[in-house]
C-alpha cells in the first residue's frame, strides 16, 4: 500500500535483522541544508561525552529470544542528533491535544515547550485549542516556557479537547498557511491523542508529503487505557491504576460493612483491560475483574452468578471490578431483544448491578446490598504521578529531538524500557490488549481465584489466538513494568 | 575465582550469545527426583496455551544495538518451569527480611506466601524475626496466607528487620537443623534485602553448596537507592520518588514565601543519587540537585555559592535536593581539619545548611532564610503504591518459581522489562551509580540549568569514565522507566 | 405526652433558665446503690483536681445573646461523675451501628470499648452485628481493646450495618435474656445511627422503662449529612466535606479542559444540604450549589438553565455541585406525568445531567460537554479524618461517662463547643436544615454568584419561614465551625 | 493603663454581664459620616431577613454554667452592619502577614480580598510584601479578587512574610503616606499573624489614633500552635494535626519494624503543646506525649527513662510525640553546664534522640534503634484543608466587616463556634496553654499511658495552678472542637 510504504522505511540486515524505520524529510524533498544542533554549545550537555545518538542505534520489538532466534524488528532509537533540519529563529511550532483527559497531558504540552526553547532555542510554540478543530477555528494560545510552567501540577489540558473535528484539507491548509495576518507556516506539528487521534495525525502528514511541505508532524500516543499496541505503557496509565486504588478500597469498605455486600467498580478501558487488570493485581481486595478480552456469561454453571453465590456464602461479600468495555456481546444481545434502546444499559456497570439485583430478588435468594461505584472522571482528572511526569518528560524530548533531526510521520514511544521513533502505522493499525491465555492473565486468575467463564470450546479458541510464536507470549509481562 | 564458578554457569552461543545462567541443584547434587509442576492443574492456568517458561529462553543485558553488534550477555527468563524439584507437602520454606525499610517490603513478603501456597501447595513458611540474627535467635512468625493477607497496605515489614547480625555457620546450622522441637531440614530460604544482604546470601549459598544440601536460597534485591546493578530499577523506587514530592513541596513553599529564602531536601541515596535525580525531575521547582556522583564545591567560580547567590538575584528564593551521600568527599576534609568528631556533621543536609548559613553571615552579603527538610523515615515507611505493588507480586512470584525449579544461588531482577533469574555475583559486583556523563543527568543538569560543577580538568576525567561502547551510554535510560 | 415526659426532665430557674436534661435510673427505680468512681484511682486523672463534673454543670442552647436576653434552654454537661451506678465487674455493654456509612464509625466503637476498659474496667462488650436484626440473629463479636485496636484507621464499621430490622420487642427480650447459653442480662447498650436509627433506641428505651429494668440506653448521632438539630456538627462531616473536594477537583478539571464543558457533582444530602455548601465553600471552584431546601427550577427567568448559559459564555465552562435530595419536588411532577417509573430518574444528578443534555439539544444551542460524577460511596467509606477521630472519641467517652453515671434515654453531642447530654426527643423531633434565608447561605450565594432562583412569591415566603427570634439566625453559623 | 483603656470599652449589664467590646472610630473621631452598607443591594444577600446583625448582639467567653451563675465576660459578635464608615470608591486596604507559615494564609488574604471586591466593592487592595518590614520598604504587589483566585490551593502565602522588622513610626507613617507617587492614605490595614505581630498592630492602632487618623486596624490571629487565648482555635491547626498524622504513623512503621525500635517525632509547639496533643490523641500509635506545660525528667523513678525501658520491654517498640517546646528548662539547665553554646542543643528532637542513645549505650541496657522525624515544614508549607477553608473565609469576612462598619483595633475570633470581634488587649495578654490539670491533658494520659511525671511536691503545684473555678477547667475542651 502506497500509504503505507510513506509511513514506515523498512532496512534489513543479517540473521533476520529488520529496522523498521520512520520517514524524513529526504525521502521528499531533496538537497536539505543542515545545521549543527544548538545543544552542542548547551553547557548541560557539554560534559557528556556521547549525547548525540548514533544514526545506527536501534531496539529490538521482541527480547525474549533463544540462542538461535533470527534478530527480528527493530525501532530506531530517539534521541538528538549531531545536526538538525531547522535553524530555531525560524521554527513555528505547535501542539494540539485530542481525546479524553489523561493525568500527564499538561507534563507533555509543558515539556515539549520547554524542549523546544531551552534546548534548541525555538520560542514561536503555539497551542492549538480544543482539539483538531481549533485549526482553522484559530484559536490558539501562545505558549512560553513561563506560561507553562506549573501546568504539570494540574490535572486536565491547558489546551482544552475534543473529540472528532478532523478535517484533514482544512488542517493541513492551515498549517500551510496562518492566514494573512500571521503569514507563516508551522514547521512542526505535535498531535497528542489516541488512536483516531493518531490515525488523523497519519493522513496530516501524508497529505503534508504530498504537498512537499517541509514540516514535521510528530505524534505523542495518549491513551488511559493503555491499548496503544508496540510500546510498554501509555502514559498516564500507571496514575491511573494507582488512583482507581482508592475506589476498590471504598467499594471493599462498603461490601464488607453490608451483609451480603457487593462492591461493583467501573474502571475505563473500552477495548482493552489493563487498567482492570492493573488495578485488581495492585489491590488485592477484588473478587472478580471483568474485562473486554474475556467474555463472560451470567447464568448456569462457570458463570458470574454462580460465583458470587459462592463468594457470599463464603465470605459475606465480594467486590467485583470492570472495565467499561467489558459485557459488550452481553449488552448487544440485550439491545437487540429489548427494542426501547433504554441508553443507560450502555453503562455497562449500572447494567451489570441491575442483573445483579435481579438475580438475587428471586425466589430463595438471599437479600444483598450492592453498591456502584464510577470513578472514571476522577480518575482521568488528576496530574500525572511523579513516574508519569519523567515519564512525559522523555516523551516530549523524543519527539522534539526526532522533529529537529527531519523525521516525520512517527511518534515517541517507550520499547522495552528504551525511547523511540515508531511509524505512525504500527501505532495505529491495532489495539493493544490483554492476552488471556497469557501468562499475566493467569496471575490475575490466580489472584481472584475467580472462574475463567471459559467453556471447552472457548478454551480451545482462546488457545488457539494464543499460538503465537513462544516469545510473543510474554507481550503482556512486557506492558507490565 | 571458585566463588565466581560456582555462583554463575557461562553459557555461549554464535555471534557472541553469553547466557550467564544461574546455579542449579543438579550441579553439585546428582540424579535428583523431579516431579511436575502443580500448577498444571490450577484452573486459573490451564486455559494458558504456554504457561510455562522455555528452558531456552533468555533476555539480552544490551538491547540498543546496530545491524552488526554481536548479541552479548543474556540472562535466564523467569517463570514457572515443567518439572519441579520438590514435593509441595515437604517444603519447608523461609522468608527474611534485611537492612532498611523499603516500601513494599511487605507485598513481597505476602506474595511469597501466597504463591507457595495457592500455585504450589506449599503451606509451611516461617519468618525469620529481625534479619539474620533471627535464624540463630530461633525467632520466627508462622506465615499462612491468612496472616499475611492484609500486610501489603502496611509500611515496613512485619518481620522485622535489622542490619549486619550475619554469622554464615551458626544461619547454614540453623538452616539445616532448625533444632529439636522442630526437627527439619528447611529446604527454601528466601532473602529480602540489600547489597550487603544479598552479599551474606550469597556466602550462605556457597556453604550449603559445599555441604550438598538441597535447600534454594533465592534473593529478592531491595533498595529505595535504586543502587543494584543490571536490573531495571529496584521495588519501592517508584513510590520513594513519588512521596519525595511532598518534601519538595514544602520547600518550594518555605522559600518562596521567604525573602531570599533557601529550601534544602536531603532525599536517600548513600552512593547513588537516582532519588534525588529522579524527584528533581519529577518534580521541576528544585533548583539544584547534589548527588554523590557529582562531586561539587562551594567556593569560587562554577561553585555553589556562586550559583545560589545568582539564583536568589534572579528569583529571590531557590531549592536545593540533594542524596544524603553527597558532599562526602567535602565532609571527609572537614572532618580531618577538625578533630573534635562532631557526629552531626555526618548529617549533609545540617552540614550544608550550616556552610550556607555561614557564608551569608559574611560582609555585604543578603540575609536569607534557610529550611531543611529531611522527609527519609516518612518516605521509607509508606506502604507501595500501585506500581510498586504489582511488581513486587512478580519479584516474589518469579523468586518461587525459580526455588520451586530447582534453581539457587539467584535474585529475581527486571532486566529491561522482562522477569528474569540473575546469578547472585551479577548483583553484588559492584553497585549501580548515576553515569554522569551520560543523557539523563544532562537532561537534569538542562532542567534545573545548575552548574555541572567540573572544571577543565575534571571534565576531560569525566568524560574518560564515560568512554564506553556506545550502547552503554543507555544504560540510566534502562533504569528510568 | 407520656413519652415524652419520660424522655426528657425539664427544670426551671430564673430569668427564664430551662434545662432539658435527661433521664436517669432513678427516674423510675427507687433506691438503687451507687459506687464510687473507679477513675478515681487512675493515675491518668489523680492529677486532674476537679477531673468530676459538678452536677449543675449545664451548657445554654443559644448563645448569641443581649445584656437582657432570658437564660433559656440548657443541657446537662456530660463527663465522669463522682458516684456510678454499676459495678464493672458486672456490667455486660453491647454496641451496635446502623444506617449507612460515616467516616470515624470505627473509632466511636474503638473508644466505647476502650473508655470502657481503661476507665471503668468493664470488660464484656458485645459487638450486635449488622444493625438491629443482630440483637435477635444472635451474631455477635466479643469486643475487647485489642480486637478494636486498629480499626480506627479503617473506613467503614466491623460490625457490619443495615437499614430497618427494628423489632422493640423482638430486641427488649433479647436485651433482657440473651440466650439459655448466656443467661446474662445487658446492662448498656450504645446505639450509633442517625435519625431513625435513634428513633428506635428511644422505643427500645421506653419499653425497657415499662419493663423497670436498669438498663442504660445510649445514642452518639451518627449522620453523614449533619441533618441531626441541637448538636453543633455530626461526626465524619469534616471528613466527607474534605474528600467531596476530590469530586469538585476532578469535575472542575474535566469542565475546563472541554469546550463548553459542565460538571455535575452530586454529594450526600437526602434532606439537608450542609455537605453540598461547605464543599462549595471549601473549593471555590463551584458556579452552583443546589440544596434540598433551596428548590429551584430548569426554564424561564431566573432559572438554572439562564444562568447555564450566561456562565458558558463567560467562562466556557462551569461547575454544578448539587445534594442528592435538590430538586425532588422537579422529580416528583416529572413521575406523574411518566407512570412507568423509571428507578433511575431517582438519581438526581443522572436526572439533571439528561435535563441539561436535552436543554443544550434544542436549535440554537451551543454543543456541550457535561461529564458527571457521584463520589457518594468513595466519600463514606473512608476513615475519619484527625478532627473527627479526636471528636469521636470525646463522643463515645461522654456517651459511656453517662451510661456509667445512671443516665439513660440520651445521646452525647457537642452544643457549642462543649460536650452535653441530649434528650432522645430533642435529637429526633425534627431534623436540621441549611436555613436559606440565613447568612450562611447568603454567603454562598455571594461565592458563587448564583442565582436565590427564588420569584418575589417565594421570596417572601422564605423570608417568613426566616422570621424566628434574631439570635435564631445565627443557627447554621453555629453548625459551620 | 491608658492603652488598656484605648483597646476596650467595658460595658456592663445586669447579673455580672459585661461586653469587653471593641474601639471604633467614634471613640475619637467625632461626627463621621456614614453610608448605608451596600450589601443591602446585593442579590445574594437580599433573600436574608435579618442579615445585618444587631448592634446589641454578643456571645459569652464561658458558657459552661450554673442555674445561679452570673453571666460574665461577653464579646461583640461580627458580622455585616446596617451603616458603614467607609464610601467604597475610597478605600484603599491593605494586608500584611507576618511570622511563620501556616496553612490556610492564602485562603484569608484571598478572601479579605474578595469580600472588600464582592461584598463591599472596595477594589484597591495591596498586598505588603515581606512582612512589616514592606510597609517601608515600598514593596507591594496590586490584590485583585483575579490575581488572588486560586491561591487558597498553595501552602505558604503569596505575599511573602518574615519576623520582625517592625517600626511603629515608619509604618504608620507608611499608612498616612504612601509616597509622592500614591499620595494616598490606607483606610483599612489587615494584619496577619500572631502574638508578636498582633502586639505590633495593637501599637500601631495606638499611634493611629493618637494622630486621629481614620484607619481601621484589623488583625487575623494566625499561630500554627492554637496558643492564641480566648478563640476556640486558630485557623491550620486543623490541617496541622491532620498532616501530622503522617509522621506519627511513619514513626510508629519505623519503630514497629526493628529490634527495640523507638520513634521520636517532633512537632510545633514553641510554648504549648495542642498539636502534640490532639495529634497523639488522633493517632493512637502515640506511647508519650511530651508538651511545654508538663515538665518532665529523664532519670530515676516516674522518669522518662523508666518508661521507655518498661514501653520496650513489654512491645518491643514505642513511639514519642514532642513538642518543640518541651523540655526547654532541661536544655536550659545544659547549656549552664556547657559554655560552647552547641545551637543544635536547641533542637530539642535532636537533645531528647541522643540522650535516650546515650542512655542504652550504658552497661546492661539493651540495643535499641532510634529514629527522630521532624515534619515541622512539611506541615507548615501545605494548603488549608476544606474545613480551614471555610474557617479562614469566615475570619477574612468578619474582619472586613469590622473595618467597614468603623471597628479597629481589634481580632476576628471564633469564640464558642461563634465570630466575633475580640478587643488586641484580650488576645495578646497571655498564651493559650494547654492546662495539665484538666481533663483534655488526663485524656490524652489515659491514652498513652504515660506516667504524669510529676512527683508529689508537683502534684500539689499542679493542683494549686488549676484551682480555678469550675467552669474553667473546660477551657481546652472549647478549644478542641
Amino acid at each position: 500500500m502506497a500509504s503505507s510504504s510513506n509511513q514506515m522505511k523498512v532496512v534489513t540486515g543479517e540473521f533476520g535483522f529488520v529496522l523498521q524505520d520512520v520517514p524524513h524529510f529526504n525521502d521528499y524533498i531533496p538537497d536539505l541544508p543542515t545545521y549543527p544542533n544548538p545543544l552542542r554549545s548547551n553547557p548541560a550537555y557539554s560534559v557528556v561525552k556521547q549525547y548525540f545518538v548514533d544514526m545506527d542505534d536501534s531496539v529490538p520489538e521482541k527480547i525474549v529470544v533463544h540462542k538461535d532466534t533470527p534478530r527480528g524488528i527493530h525501532f530506531r532509537r530517539a534521541g538528538p542528533r549531531e545536526r538538525v533540519y531547522f535553524e530555531s529563529d525560524d521554527v513555528h511550532a505547535c501542539i494540539v491535544t485530542c481525546g479524553g483527559l489523561c493525568p500527564g497531558l499538561n507534563t507533555v504540552i509543558r515539556e515539549i515547550v520547554h524542549s523546544l526553547d531551552y534546548m534548541y532555542g525555538v520560542n514561536k510554540v503555539l497551542g492549538i485549542e480544543g482539539g483538531y478543530r481549533g485549526f482553522y477555528s484559530k484559536n490558539t494560545i501562545c505558549l512560553t516556557p513561563k506560561v507553562v510552567n506549573d501546568i504539570h501540577k494540574r490535572g486536565g489540558t491547558i489546551l482544552g479537547t475534543s473529540r472528532g473535528g478532523h478535517d484533514t484539507m482544512k488542517i493541513v491548509d492551515s498549517i500551510q498557511d496562518r492566514g494573512i495576518n500571521q503569514a507563516l507556516l508551522l514547521d512542526q506539528v505535535y498531535v497528542i491523542g489516541g488512536d483516531g487521534t493518531l490515525k488523523g495525525a497519519a493522513v496530516i502528514y501524508e497529505e503534508i508529503r504530498k504537498r512537499g511541505l517541509k514540516v514535521a508532524v510528530a505524534g505523542i500516543p495518549k491513551t488511559i487505557d493503555n491499548d496503544i499496541p508496540v510500546i510498554d505503557r501509555s502514559f498516564g496509565f500507571d496514575t491511573a491504576v494507582e488512583e482507581a486504588q482508592r475506589a476498590i478500597n471504598a467499594a471493599h469498605v462498603e461490601a464488607a460493612s453490608a451483609e451480603n455486600g457487593i462492591g461493583v467498580v467501573k474502571l475505563m478501558g473500552r477495548y482493552s483491560g489493563f487498567i482492570a487488570m492493573y488495578a485488581t493485581l495492585a489491590s488485592r481486595d477484588v473478587d472478580c475483574c471483568l474485562i473486554p478480552e474475556s467474555h463472560f456469561y451470567l447464568e448456569g454453571k462457570g458463570g458470574l452468578f454462580e460465583y458470587i453465590d459462592k463468594k457470599l456464602k463464603e465470605n459475606g461479600h465480594m467486590v467485583i471490578v470492570m472495565a467499561e468495555g467489558a459485557a459488550q456481546e452481553l449488552l448487544a444481545a440485550k439491545n437487540e431483544q429489548d427494542a426501547s434502546g433504554n441508553k443507560l444499559l450502555q453503562d455497562v456497570g449500572l447494567w451489570l448491578s441491575q442483573k445483579i439485583k435481579e438475580h438475587f430478588l428471586k425466589p430463595n435468594k438471599i437479600p444483598i446490598t450492592l453498591k456502584y461505584i464510577d470513578p472514571t472522571y476522577m480518575i482521568r482528572a488528576i496530574p500525572g504521578n511523579a513516574a508519569d511526569n519523567v515519564y512525559c518528560t522523555l516523551l516530549a524530548q523524543s519527539a522534539v529531538h526526532g522533529a529537529m533531526a527531519g523525521f516525520t510521520g512517527f511518534t515517541s514511544g517507550l520499547v522495552n524500557g528504551r525511547h523511540t521513533c515508531v511509524p505512525f502505522n504500527r501505532i495505529i493499525e491495532k489495539q493493544n490488549k490483554v492476552v488471556i491465555t497469557d501468562r499475566m492473565w493467569a496471575r490475575l486468575l490466580s489472584s481472584t481465584n475467580q472462574p475463567s467463564f471459559l467453556g471447552p470450546k472457548c478454551m480451545d479458541e482462546a488457545r488457539k489466538e494464543g499460538e503465537t510464536p513462544n516469545t510473543d507470549t510474554t507481550t503482556n509481562e512486557i506492558k507490565s513494568t
